[in-house]
């Protein structure tokens, strides 16, 4: 028998909102526009504004991706403020 | 100047291996099977299947159900045995 369970399927941004505060954090941290994050990412600066803004749900590569140019394991990425 | 920096924007499975191993090594806590677990997320079970084959590059929502579902930080999908 398969139950439904919506709890944990639901969509939520959450997660996003806290991974867009540790770009704009470790972004910052470096002294770096999103325009030069970019360049180090290999990605354009509007993807970074919209991952800054909590407007994309990014998969693991990408948070590799951030997680190697800010030179930090990517689990940092993923933890609030408060950990 | 825009600078390609093709290092940090390689592909790699590194994360969802370890994303991979880290809902085995939780599902097993649970003592649950990969059915169960499907229940659990509102995933299919052949999906749990190929998540811990480590062929899904999934994103921050579906990080989110897991860590849910096993009652963990998100964050705590990302480490690596060592840490």
């Amino acid at each position: 028998m398969i139950i439904e369970n919506s709890k944990s399927r639901r969509k939520s941004n959450k997660l996003q909102k806290i991974f867009a505060n540790n770009v704009i954090k470790h972004r910052k941290r470096l002294g770096i526009s999103q325009e030069e994050l970019a360049e180090i990412c290999g990605y354009h600066r509007t993807y970074i504004g919209s991952v800054e803004r909590a407007e994309r749900n990014v998969t693991l590569a990408t948070i590799e991706s951030f997680a190697t140019a800010f030179n930090v394991p990517p689990q940092e990425l993923l933890i609030t403020k408060d950990e």
